[in-house]
Parts: structure tokens; C-alpha cells; sequence
């Protein structure tokens, strides 16, 4: 039952050779007493014909999704009936032995509806995820992803990294999202925690002196699950010692043109540019800018200051901002597409939205004209860059918050009027990240990163000093139109330094020690200079093939509610089970 | 800070450059007022001179593991002292800069010790693993794994394998060994399970047509540990669509040939041999025959029937076997060697060992002479393969123990003689596996590997006929030198077959749904005939580099109570975490 040739192989130049191929009957029609079949494969589909006594009873017994093997002569379709859409399309298979490999009730899921648009909801799918995954447009997805990895582990081998497992029964860290917990059965009261990324044991590789490492690691976060999150997921995960962060960069810039390019077969970028993180908060209200577009943002704080525009005077004088955006072209914008910004931007805390339209002559037309001068109204028409035929949106209020309804509207805009090209990839670094953030809940600085991210040097005696606000870290992004693909930095290896640092975050020695002792233990062993990255595999994809979610890269994902309708996982297990590993089910109190 | 080269990089034909280096201190030496050091990476070492008042008084304070970056000018080594042993052994390094970039305390294990013998207790060496790993010797491990590993990728990608992530997070089976539990948070009272193997989704992958695929694929298994058992450990796991056993076993003749005598440098093995599991069990009384040398078994039950030794006797008439081994050249073992053999088999289960001598004409010589006439004692002789010079050794008992006490005894005798030479690599693949065992604990048949394994196809008459007995599987294993490396199977692809070996099995249509449900519905769709294997990626590794364990090619290994000394993990978690998941403690009575 050999197949001497897969379903997408055959061509003119094989006319008049016996084949033997097998597959799965992608669609049969019977053309009164001749039948003829789809096959396919993961490689593709080719028609074979029945008309001969021998095979067509057996033929007429075939239905869609059935597995077959057959064996035939390959011969040219009619003149005019060839498929330029197939690559077999120039030849048939006329069948002389049929033989069934296996039937299939009908399926669930139409398999061979090949619209890519999957009617289905989406449990269903992932119920039937076997089936699903046969539709040749997820199919690809997994292919593409095996092909990408090849190119992964060849790049990294060629530039000498060594590929190293690191565990997955880990210990838990008692900070940032949640760990998924393994009771031990030889361990009583004991806990493993799956990583939520293999940080701490590549900063130990690196200190272990292998100089450069990557892994594929799976990784596990038990947070409440978006649409593009899973709780667990896949990092393309890099270290590197005595390096420099140019070092890290330069070799993620070879990355995006030797392999992402190659993959997906676009224009190397001449240098993927770079960004500080305050430049990207100004210009595009994101730390992860989409560039692919402009339609930059201004600071137009000191003009309004001086206009009698009590609502922005006022937002100013308190410490606030205004913000404003040229929408380019949009001057014909209606009353209803403007309400619908305003109610978008308050979504990301905006309390209103100030409009104004520049007129043909560059006239500025506003509602609100009479607050301003019109020395004032064109400044702000300057300031924005906006043009005869443009909308100005402006928003004010917190630096934060507008900064970033600014940059969400921006975005917004950038959707409505199609500029977010998916053929188009814009790659950028985002670097000079703020090494601590005040966290309002916490009433205290957190590590921005981690705490294990160093400070810029050259901020090195601030932060000693304690200016924790200003002070920058040696940390960067790599964003890719808008999405944050991977992010890295060059980490702490001075035990006194990282000592510092912990203090600043406001732990004790007894505190650093329950929380990272081991591990800041290994810093006094002669530590080299260290740095990495990590790319979220299934986000590179996603992203650079235009679609939102990373679902239909995973073979076999979660749905939202972190479960597998598949396997019904996660699933009750025997009372036996959870004795044997020392715990008892505490559920809530049903209300 | 930058390296020019790192410290296995310089030879003669650098001899007056001006380079930059980095690495660890591994031995300093002060001649006098000139101080010698080696500096040490993962590629190699180089000595670095100070004969400088400018670099002297920071060389004097440079101690082992310190990290140090240095400029110098390369220098040709006096003549008479060149290493030989280092391949920068001809030069020096004169250094005019030096930089210290981290301090090391005094190290708790001797890094620069290179004979290779760990003094070390283990847990002092997994509890400063990062150290451990700095032993040239150790990362030679990792380092050998990461090319390995290199060659595994392009291997099956050469042949068309899709490399594809399964699940970590997966569902509970209730059989087999046991799982390790992962509490859920967001579904209260349900458990995901950690995969003992993807066997279930590379099958699902094939019902999906992937055609061919592979995964470096981490499984789990909460044994209680023996030396070379983790918890969590690594399979080359591997499953393809349209295809026989051949088929299979041919890709893995090529994996050996291609991927194991390349990275290995060892000459490819015309053909790998193949022997049924049942003449396994006879010549070698394992079905993991190490080949590497001869002593094969006999069964000499029907030779030593006729004898008037009742001991043979008895247990031939009450269905039990003899078995005997010829043990080349060995007529010269003492009687306390012998004594040694027989508590040795006595582990084993063997009551007694008898032995007998072939003097210089052939004679043969016993104790138990007296129930023997010539002609019996010579046709065991002969049925065991004995010359002048040899030794006989027999088992007696039912045919299990006796076979293996004899298979072990054989082991024992080849490990005395020297027969196990570790640069011999023989590899075997033993095939027609029973397809289903006794279990006098269960009291019913098992399947030998797992529900999903075929029968060959000329007995699967006989299996629905209800003979489980004789029933052979489309079972294959990969040993090399008496170690199983890998196995595989064909699977079941009928959902008919598979619905009548669950019935053979004792299950009912309910608890078939239950355990293997959604699987058992896969089948339903059309699944193509698939087979696969997996081989042990550490298992693989220690056993071509003739080690026993497995531990040292793996970064980050468990200890024998799977625990990790370096982050003490398992470990407890605070109360909130348990609650968050909805479980509590039950830990068992203190005595």
C-alpha cells in the first residue's frame, strides 16, 4: 500500500506512467457511471477518474474525508478542462485498483470549503481540532511555522549559539503573573511551578560560562486569557556574554534579514531604525509605534496654555497635556465618524475629543474658534503638520493617559482610512526603556523589566542616588508594524549593583534572599556581562501574515477559558490521584 | 569591552597582533614578579603574561573565576615551552590592559581540576550547577547535545518532517504511570496532567494529515527515581502517514547512519540487524540484547530432562526451562568468583547456578557429575557452544526468570571479561513484541506497550479469535549496546480493530469512552495506517559516550529525590497561591 507519488507531484511530462497515490477524498462527483474524485494531502490535490467496471463499485462507495489508495495511469485532462489553479492540474489519474484505507463519517467540519472562512464557532473547531487542522489554509499556518523554525535553529547554530533545554519543573517565584503549580507526590507539601519564561537558567547558562545560548522554551502564564494570549506559548529565547546591547541588536537585525526576509521573502530593511522609549510615548502615543503610517503626534501644550480655551488652559496649568494629531485627508470626516472617535478615545480615558478642520485656504474651522487667536489656531495647525484637507484631533489631559488615547486614536484613524498595509513590514527597536515604574497600587517603584535589568551606565550614580524617575534602563523592544514581537536587555552581573537595586525596590536582605537567593548567589562567582532576547514564536508569525490572534499557529491551542474542548482538559481527576500528591480539592462556595 | 578572539582562537600565525580577550581566570601564577594566567572560556584556553608595572598590581589581585577582559600584543612562547595539550599552546598573550569585570568568591567546586573525576557529592554539585557546568568536561556534554540536536533538525527536515509543539498542558489518563497534576484556577476543581509522551497528539497530527512530523517533545513521568530517571526528560518523537513498519525502521537505519555516525565519527553499520523479540529472550535472555559480544544462551531443558538431576528435572517436567551460556575462556574463575555469580543471579530470582568446567581435551568436569551420564554432559557441551577452556553456568527455573537471570548473568560475565567496550557501538532492532502480557497483579492481559499498538497483520485473525497469548505486535525497539534507545510502533488505524483490542483488554464501551474518548472519535474520520518512534535524546547521548547516567547532558538535572538543590525546588508555596487554585494541603501523619 505504498504511494509511489504525493498528491501534489504529478505533471504533463509523467502522461502514460503507473502511479500509486493515497489521501483523503477532498470532494466525488459522479458525471453519470464516470466518478471522479479530489484526492488530497498535505501537499496537495489531484483528480483521479473511475470508469471501469473493476473500481467503480467500490468507487461509488467513497465519500468525502475517506482515506484511499489507488493505483493508475496518468493521463492529460480534455483540452479545456485543465485547472490552472492546481498544480496538477494538466493530468488526471485514470484508476485501475481502488483500495478503501479507511471511511470517515461525515464530517463535522467542512473540510473541503475552501473560502477560509471558518463558519464554525469556535469551540467547535477546536473540538474537532483533528479535522480542522486539516483544512489546507491552517495547515499551511503549521507548515510555515516548521519552516520558520528551521530557519531559526540554522541561524542561531551559524552564529555559534548552542541550543540548551532548560527546565519546565521549576521553582515558583513568588512575583509578577501568576505560576501554574505541580503539587510533588515525592515531596509532600511541595510545589514546581512551570516557568513563565527560562530568565533566571539562561542568566545561569551564561554565569555557567556557555557564552551563547537559545532555546525554543515553552513557557506558562496562568493570567486571564485575551483572544491572543494561551496559557502557555512558545519563546524564541537568546543569551548572550560580553556583549553589549549593540551586540544583542545587531544580531536580531541579521535575524529580521537573514531569516524573517528569507521566510517571508521581503526587502531586508537597511537598518532596522531605533527609537527611545520617550521619543515613541511622544511622537506615537505607544511604546510599540506602528510606522508603517504617519500621522504623528504633537505636543501642543505650550500653545493652548496661552489661548482662552478654559478646558485645555486648564488641563495644562495642572501639569497635564495636550496632544494633537493631523488626520491627513480627513477633513470630510462626518459628525458620525467624529462621535465615534470621541466615544473610541474614552475608552482609553479621554474626556473629550476637540476637533477642527483645515479649510482650502489652510483656514482653521473649529467650534471652539473662539477661544483661540487665529495666530493661535494656525500654530496649532503647524505644530500638527496638518495641511488644507486634513482633520486636527486634539486630547488633553494626564500626560499618560493622553499620550496614549492619542496613540490609540492615531491607530484608529490609521485602520479607518486602510494605511495598516499587512504586505508592508516596518520593524523598529524601542530602546532607553524607564528602568522604574511608580506603581500606584503598590505605592512604590517596580522594576519596569525585571529587577535584573541594568540601568544605562551613564544613569548608573542617578539611580545609586536614588533619582529612580529618570533614571533609563539598558532594555529594547523589537516592534514589528505596531506589535511587540520580542523584548530583551543587558542584565545586572555586579552583585553590588544588583544588591542596590534590590534595595531601591524597597526589599530587605531577608526578603531578597527568600526571593532570589540562589540565584543572586550565583552573581558572586565571576559573573560575565550579559545580555538577550526573547521573540513570542507564534507572535512573529501572526503579525508578519497579517492576522490578529495566534491561535491558528498552535496545533492545538486553549480556548478563552484557558480549556481544551478537545480533550476536555482540564478535567476532575481521582480522589486516588490528588492523595498521592498530598492535596484536597478547597472549591467556592457555590452562591 | 568588546573580545577580538575568543581563548581557543590564537596561534603562531597571530604572533605580533594586538587583540582583546575575555574569560575566566582558571589558574594564576606569579614567577617572580611576572605573573602567568590561563584565561578560560567555552572554546578553549589561552595563558596571558603581566610583566608590567602598569597591569601587575591588578594581575596581583586576580584570583581563580575572576572574570577579566585584557589587550596584549600575541607573543611567541619560548622555545622549550610550548603545551602541546592547549592549541594555543605556542603563544602567549603580553598584556598591556586589563579589566576586571566581576570578582568570584573562592569557588566550592574545583572548576580548574581537569581530571574529570567529580569529588563532589551530588547534591553539592546540582546545588552550584552554574559552576558544575563551567568544567570543561561537562559543557563538552551540552556542547555535543547542541550539535547533536542541530543534526536531529536538519535530519528530518531533509525528509519532509514538520517540526510541530504539542501540548504541556494536557488531560489527565487514568492508566500507565503516574501524572503530574497541574491545578487550575480558572476552572475550579479540574487538573491538567504533564504529558508522559505526545502520543496521542502525534497520532491526532496524522488523523490531521500532517504526513510527517517531529518534536523535541519534554514528557513527565513521576516515577519514583532511579539513577538514570528524571522527571522530566526529552524524546525525538517522531510519527509518519502511509506507511509499514519497513518504512520506519528504514527512516531510522538512515538516522543512524546519516546523524549518529556523523556526529559520533563512527563507521555506519551495513545494515542494522533485526531479531524477533522471542529469539531475543532465547540468545540473550533480554529484549535488549547488548551484541556487542557473544556468550549466547542455549536452552538445554531437553538434554537435562533425560538427566537424573532431579533439581533440572523437576523443573523441566513442571514446564520450566534450563538455561545455559558457555563462558569463553573462563575455566579458570575461582570458586569465590562463582560464589559471587550465583548471589549475583540470585537477585535475579535464579535458586541456584550451576557451573561445570571444559578442561584442555574437552572433558567436562562438575560436581554434579554423578547425575549425568558422559554423552549428557558432552551434548551440553556442545548445546551451549563450550571449547577447552570455558565455562558453564546453568539457570533453572520458569522460563521469565530463568531467561532473564541468564541474560543478566551473561552481562555479568561480559562486564568481568571486559566485553563492553564503549567504542563498539552495535545496534539491533528487536521486533514481533507480544502484543499483550499477562499481569498476575491485575489478573488479566495488558497491552505491552499501549492500547493503540497493531497487531501484525497475519495475527490479527487470531486476536479476534481471542488468543492474546501468542498475539504479535507491529512493535519495534532501537537498542544500542543493551540499552534501549528508542521504540515505536505501528498504530491502529481501523476504529473496529481498536474497538475489539479495548474489548480484549476488559473494558466496556462506557469506560472506553471515558478514558480515551475523544481519541477513540478521531479514528472516526478517516485516519490514515500512521506509525512512529521516539527515541530517548539523553539516552541516546550517554550511551554512545559510554556513560550510565543521563544526568550530565542535561543542564539542569533533578537529584534522585527529584529536587533541585540549587533553588530547593519543589518547594512550599504561601497559602493564598494554594487558594487561588482551590486546593489545600493533606499531607501525611507524622509517625
Amino acid at each position: 500500500m505504498k504511494r509511489s507519488h504525493n498528491c501534489n507531484a504529478l505533471r504533463k511530462s509523467d502522461i502514460g506512467a503507473t502511479v500509486t497515490l493515497a489521501g483523503w477524498v477532498d470532494r466525488r462527483r459522479d458525471l453519470g457511471g464516470v466518478i471522479f474524485a479530489d484526492l488530497r494531502d498535505k501537499y496537495g490535490k489531484i483528480q483521479v477518474v473511475f470508469d471501469n467496471p473493476e473500481v467503480n463499485p467500490i468507487a461509488d462507495t467513497i465519500r468525502n474525508e475517506f482515506v484511499i489508495w489507488i493505483e493508475g495511469t496518468v493521463i492529460a485532462r480534455p483540452a479545456g478542462m485543465e485547472n490552472p489553479k492546481l498544480d496538477t492540474g494538466d493530468v488526471d489519474v485514470m484508476v485501475t485498483t481502488i483500495k478503501i484505507l479507511n471511511k470517515s463519517e461525515p464530517p463535522p467540519l467542512a473540510i473541503n470549503d475552501h473560502n477560509e472562512e471558518c463558519k464554525e464557532n469556535d469551540d467547535l473547531r477546536l473540538r474537532y481540532r483533528y479535522l480542522d487542522l486539516r483544512r489546507p489554509w491552517i495547515q499551511k499556518n503549521l507548515i510555515l511555522k516548521s519552516r520558520f523554525l528551521g530557519e531559526v535553529h540554522a541561524f542561531f547554530r551559524k552564529n555559534g549559539f548552542e541550543e540548551i533545554e532548560t527546565p519546565i519543573l521549576c521553582k515558583s517565584t513568588p512575583e509578577g503573573a501568576r505560576d501554574y503549580l505541580v503539587p510533588s507526590r515525592v515531596n509532600p507539601g511541595s510545589f514546581y511551578a512551570l516557568p513563565q519564561s527560562p530568565q533566571q537558567y539562561k542568566q545561569l547558562l551564561m554565569i555557567a560560562g556557555m557564552d551563547r545560548y537559545y532555546q525554543i522554551a515553552r513557557c506558562f502564564r496562568d493570567e486571564d486569557l485575551r483572544a491572543d494570549r494561551q496559557p502557555e506559548f512558545t519563546q524564541i529565547d537568546v543569551e548572550m556574554s560580553f556583549v553589549e546591547q549593540e551586540d544583542v541588536m545587531g544580531m536580531f537585525d541579521n535575524f529580521v534579514s537573514e531569516v524573517l526576509c528569507k521566510v517571508w521573502n521581503f526587502e531586508a530593511p537597511q537598518a532596522i531604525p531605533r527609537m527611545p522609549y520617550s521619543e515613541a510615548m511622544l511622537r506615537y502615543g505607544s511604546d510599540k509605534p506602528d510606522i508603517r503610517f504617519g500621522l504623528e503626534i504633537s505636543d501642543v501644550s505650550s500653545i493652548v496654555v496661552q489661548s482662552e480655551f478654559g478646558v485645555f488652559k486648564n488641563v495644562v496649568n495642572s501639569g497635564g497635556v495636550v496632544r494633537g494629531i493631523a488626520a491627513t485627508g480627513c477633513v470630510e470626516f462626518s459628525r458620525k465618524q467624529i462621535d465615534d472617535l470621541t466615544s473610541y478615545v474614552g475608552r482609553y480615558g479621554a474626556k473629550g475629543l476637540v476637533w477642527m478642520r483645515v479649510k482650502d485656504g489652510g483656514e482653521v474651522e473649529t467650534q471652539v474658534g473662539k477661544f483661540f487667536t487665529v495666530d493661535q489656531l494656525n500654530a496649532l495647525r503647524d505644530a500638527v503638520g496638518a495641511k488644507a484637507g486634513d482633520m486636527m484631533f486634539f486630547i488633553a489631559g494626564p500626560e499618560k493617559m493622553a499620550s496614549n488615547a492619542t496613540g490609540q486614536l492615531r491607530l484608529e484613524i490609521g485602520r479607518i482610512k486602510g494605511l495598516m498595509n499587512p504586505k508592508v513590514r516596518k520593524f523598529l527597536w524601542v530602546t532607553d526603556f524607564p528602568m522604574f515604574e511608580f506603581s500606584e497600587s503598590e505605592g512604590r517603584y517596580m522594576s519596569t523589566h525585571h529587577p535584573f535589568t541594568a540601568p544605562l551606565p551613564e544613569h548608573l550614580d542617578m539611580m545609586l542616588n536614588g533619582n529612580l524617575k529618570d533614571c533609563l534602563a539598558h532594555a529594547y523592544d523589537l516592534v514589528l508594524n505596531g506589535v511587540e514581537i520580542g523584548g530583551g536587555s543587558i542584565r545586572i552581573h555586579n552583585p553590588d549593583v544588583q544588591e542596590k537595586v534590590f534595595r531601591l525596590l524597597g526589599l530587605t536582605a531577608e526578603q531578597v534572599q527568600e526571593k532570589f537567593g540562589f540565584f543572586v548567589d550565583a552573581f558572586k562567582f565571576g559573573a560575565p556581562p550579559h545580555g538577550g532576547l526573547a521573540l513570542g514564536l507564534d507572535r512573529v508569525l501572526a503579525t508578519l501574515e497579517g492576522q490578529d490572534s495566534i491561535r491558528d499557529f498552535i496545533a492545538f491551542p486553549k480556548n478563552t477559558s484557558a480549556s481544551s474542548p478537545m480533550d476536555n482538559s482540564p478535567s476532575p481527576v481521582d480522589a486516588e490521584q490528588l492523595q498521592e500528591v498530598h492535596i484536597t480539592l478547597n472549591l467556592p462556595k457555590k452562591a
